[in-house]
């Protein structure tokens, strides 16, 4: 890192003047051990799982986008498809809790369970099937980074995810219902006090304790949360640079931490969405994002684009000319 | 924007959940009239300038890296090539009023005057050169969009320039010193304190008009900010979006406002960066900018960055599956 700082400083710019570029810069540094770091190959794992709790009328939309989005995700007719497409990235879609089977080809099956239970009675699922969801994240990554991958984004897909996120986040954090829980993908302002009511009653039902990422994961979480969490500590582990999304992406990135603290060194993260909660919990890891665009979407659109100024960063400290070549 | 905010809500994802590249799709297509606009041809233009005031002692560095900054730029060196070369951005670049010329290849030559003259004691330009210098921009805008531009970004070097930026945003609007000047590329506090009064001084002895972009221009202006002024009206006159990069681009752009007030709907202001007065002014000229990275460097490299968000914007309307296409 320090290699890397003194670097940027020898760059034809005033010192720091490149603000979040060259601080990214420095990071990459530190996550891979080189001042010039490989970024080539880039990967994006998008983790798909139902969830028991959308009979409680938590989302806009009904239970079958699931299946839906994902047969658009293979067709490429996705807003993450068409920003993959632009940034040069590679997608890995996984059914990793999805309740609906899809049989085209090019999904990855590592289905542990048909949807989480709904965790406004019970727990979402096992401890066995949480700690699956994890290690399910750990393979698929190590694999990738086997294949190459020297970058990973994570995405995901489950109708009605921003629940458990918040409720993960509520269950560690213990901020107010009203700083981790928003209108999802469209909610109105009845849907969001129903929204507040399930989580915190989840919450009561559940107990989880928070500083135990599996407990609060197995209880009030989401099997692709930890599909993600997975990416994130395997990603950790190999040090390659792992972004993060939006709010179900940052609620994985906070089982992670609750798992080992250490992970959050590895992690970048891109946009600031419209969820309430995703900003608090960015206070609550001392995270700060790149850019806030109003977005909402999930999938990893976020990470994409965060990807692109990645790679700004990394061809900047690669490319630019060092002053002593400077012709005065 | 009508028939482009009906194509998006009809996308697959719920409507207005990518926030800002949704936005920018709509007011693309107005700017265009276009739904699905063509950008593949991208330039970027860099307006070269000296300014008398530098004896003053307003910028931490010398008046000799304008011209070591140019043939960095010419060598491919500098920070705005790197990200150019990224975002398949052709540039170019002018001399408009550099004091020392430059030989290489490469440089297009527009020089109206051998740098400004020292706004501190009078005007910065005549009225003539300050006309000339819009119409250099406004020429070289409309040839570039003849041999295929579709999109503009501005960008400019100058040794001192971030002293007139601040004075022509002070003069226009009679915001406090404190809101519009900052440290440019590296003053200490001594430093800052200095060039307030400077700028102060300036519009004392000057007086310039707060409501003629030509008088402000004029006074208390430089050549590379009229240089970027006719590139702005140039490319709202051909229904070009034209993009705004730091401080002094945006200064551009309010000398564009003054001249004519329409403009301001074909301009896209990329970063906010961390000049005071650029946030100011975006208020002033009620624009959001897309993103904030603590930039500071000016050549247009936040303009650059902002093409990257607006070709994913460009690519989401065009490329993105509809809702009637789902498979559920």
């Amino acid at each position: 890192m320090e290699k890397a700082q003194e670097r940027l400083d020898n760059l034809t710019k005033p010192p720091g003047s490149l603000g979040y570029l060259e601080d990214l810069a420095v990071k990459m540094a530190g996550i891979t051990g080189e001042v010039f770091p490989d970024i080539s190959q880039k990967e994006h794992v998008i983790m798909v799982g139902d969830h028991g709790v959308v009979k409680e009328g938590v989302s806009a939309f009904p239970q079958s986008i699931t299946k839906a989005m994902v047969k658009n995700f293979l067709n490429g007719g996705a807003a993450v498809n068409v920003l993959a497409r632009q940034y040069d990235v590679n997608i890995s879609i996984v059914d990793i809790g999805m309740v609906e089977k899809v049989k085209e080809d090019g999904i990855l099956n590592a289905n542990i369970k048909k949807g989480t239970d709904n965790l406004l009675v019970g727990p979402a699922m096992s401890k066995t099937e949480a700690v699956k969801s994890i290690e399910t994240g750990i393979e698929i990554t190590e694999k990738l980074i086997k294949e190459g991958a020297k970058v990973i984004g994570t995405g995901e897909m489950g109708i009605g995810n921003t629940t458990p996120s918040s409720a993960i986040i509520k269950a560690a954090t213990n901020l107010s219902l009203a700083e981790v829980v928003g209108y999802g993908t469209g909610l109105d302002e009845k849907g969001l006090e129903n929204k507040k009511n399930i989580i915190q009653r989840a919450i009561n039902v559940n107990q989880p304790k928070e500083d135990d990422g599996i407990d609060i994961l197995r209880k009030v979480g989401g099997l692709e949360i930890g599909g993600m969490a997975g990416v994130m500590l395997a990603g950790a582990k190999a040090r390659k640079p792992v972004l993060i999304d939006g709010l179900i992406s940052a609620a994985a990135a906070l089982i992670a931490y609750l798992i080992e603290p250490k992970v959050v060194h590895f992690l970048i993260p891109s946009h600031k969405s419209v969820e309430p909660g995703h900003e608090k919990l960015y206070q609550f890891l001392d995270m700060r994002p790149m850019f806030d665009l109003d977005m909402r979407l999930g999938e990893g659109t976020g990470a994409i684009l965060g990807m692109g100024i990645m790679e700004s960063s990394n061809r900047i400290i690669k490319e630019m000319a060092t002053f002593d070549t400077l012709d005065f």
